[in-house]
């Protein structure tokens, strides 16, 4: 197979994880005789700091006419810290979710045997756990009318949702479910949110052309519990922009680090695959970030395009990773091997 | 002295548990030479089917005109179930808190010594946590416009927030805090919302005030995982209502039972106390719940009254219903005590 892939590493740690995934999906194209050309450029911080623009012109170009896109993070604390700021480094990352269409976010949680132990939850609690999350990613509190009056008092975010955009991935979620264990639970806030209700109705309606899945539904706060009291009881939850922003990062405790989380972002012709983590402005250039997430989105690039089988010697080369110990600290504290070691390991076995 | 108590049980459980609470209210009266006199009303779904008004105009009155408000919880599956209900119990809750003016609600989370292991965290991460979450509870996209176009398509809720909302609770947890380890963590979504970009800057602005208080900002994201990786690094933390729902209820598994958690919500000149466990419509009439919650509300209100002496005796009687075991199967599943049992032992003890 012929894959134009776009690169976009981003800020922090982006370049550094970014390039292990490079790495590994180099090695399966000479093992398994694909072709995949990687094509770079610039998004977030870096991208403003080079052209003024978090998602400059060429970049998005380069994106809508590839392949997918390989994603790495973005994110300042420059501008965290300055409310005042006029452009920043996430409008990049949602404008390319924007353009791209990408609505649906795919988070898989399922923790790795062999590091049972290093989830701040009990064992017995997190064994055996196995659930996707789909999150709607181009709706919601993102994407509404922002405003603040003229003196600065008041301050408004708009979330709104049509029936069109939950549909959409409301069949994403109950196809998932098909083939697994045939159960979606839709996290909302039925009882406050208008936009909530709306979600209800359109996947109930939904739900009837998928009798074999089972749908029940939790209320965000609820979820929030549920989600570290008993993740067993999760098969697909299905939720909105922000809710998935939240739970999807509090999950991610459940395999013991962020580090180890990939996600997949996919639209009607666009894909994109980043690691569900940020770009951790404190460990840039350390050579100690968890390279794994990147990794694992180059898995899904792969799965999305029907390789399989090559997709699955990813996974192998990272729970042999895992296995050896060969991580980053933020897994063995001791560890003796870096963002680059742990890159070279993978690509080695594949 | 002389408390006149407004008491709205509510749905559910409700009116179960906060019955321990009045006993317990009523055994401090005893000891202490108190009188509370009670004043019982109905609120959410209970008060929807005797008026067709989730918060009928006499329990507003009431409330209004009494010292305090002992709030049980409200909430009927029947109303989540059907996203076309005009009336809904929670609309009761809202009411009462926009109409009393409470704007901030306070939830203490610190586990038990002797429940260490009763929470699916590990006891090495849950030891000595001991924080406050102070979350608005009059603004944001709870009471923001509500929209669903003509043909139940597109629907909309603002999420507005004010300077002057975020000032006065932005003090209280500051004093909090000055009483405490002099930190405080205010949660939010800068890097998406304009809301929080104001919450950012106001929040900077009235810190000034509390030169020996240690501000940080975490992402409401970031935070839910925070909460779970390392919840000793909180002291106070500050935010607005809809985060405050999800991280209050992800917080409260800290201590291993929700039926545990109570809460303070403090208006200028008003005090409604209540657990911050829902209805739970499974349990009602079973003699199961946890009546601790409520319990622990009432000491609160004993608190907020003065009344140290008096919270510090509800208090350790519930440390010695823990320590014996007088517990509700939530804490202990061979447990042959019930709501009452439990709720005497308490009020005896005092
Ligand atoms: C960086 C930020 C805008 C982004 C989001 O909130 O969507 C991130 O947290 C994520 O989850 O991908
Ligand atoms: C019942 C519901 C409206 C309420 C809320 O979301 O505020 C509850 O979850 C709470 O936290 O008190």
């Amino acid at each position: 197979m012929n894959l134009k892939i776009a690169v976009l590493a981003g800020d922090g740690i982006g370049p550094e994880v970014i390039l292990q995934a490079k790495k590994a999906l180099y090695a399966i194209g000479l093992v398994f005789d694909h072709e995949f050309v990687f094509e770079d450029a610039f998004v977030g911080a870096i991208a403003i700091e080079k052209t003024g623009n978090p998602l400059p012109e060429q970049t998005l170009n380069l994106c809508l006419n590839t392949d997918a896109v390989l994603f790495g993070a973005i994110g300042d604390p420059k501008y965290d810290n300055n409310p005042d700021a006029k452009v920043r480094p996430e409008q990049g990352l949602l404008k390319l979710r924007k353009s791209l269409g990408l609505f649906a976010n795919i988070r898989p949680i399922k923790p790795y045997s062999s590091l049972l132990n290093s989830s701040p939850l009990k064992k017995e609690i997190i064994e055996g756990v196995d659930f996707i999350l789909f999150r709607e990613l181009t709706g919601g509190v993102y994407f509404g009318e922002k405003k603040l009056n003229e003196s600065g008092t008041i301050a408004s975010d708009l979330c709104e949702y049509s029936e069109e955009e939950i549909t959409r991935i409301t069949h994403l979620a109950f196809k998932s479910a098909q083939n697994r264990r045939k159960k979606v639970t839709m996290v909302d806030k039925a009882n406050v949110l208008e936009t909530s209700r709306l979600w209800r109705r359109v996947v109930k309606k939904v739900s009837q052309d998928y009798p074999d899945v089972a749908l029940d539904f939790l209320f965000v706060d609820n979820a929030a519990m549920q989600i570290i009291l008993n993740p067993r009881q999760f098969d697909v939850i299905l939720t909105e922009n922000l809710f998935g922003d939240i739970l999807s990062d509090e999950a991610s405790v459940i395999t013991g680090s962020i580090g180890l989380l990939a996600s997949a972002s996919l639209g009607k012709t666009n894909a994109l695959f980043e690691p569900i983590h940020g770009s951790y402005p404190q460990a840039t250039g350390k050579n100690i970030a968890n390279p794994i997430a990147s990794v694992l989105s180059a898995a899904m690039l792969l799965e999305h395009f029907g390789l399989h089988k090559e997709a699955k010697k990813v996974y192998e080369a990272v729970e042999k990773a895992i296995e050896y110990n060969v991580v980053t600290v933020d897994l063995n504290t001791d560890s003796k091997f870096g963002t680059n070691e742990v890159g070279d390991f993978i690509a080695n076995f594949i």
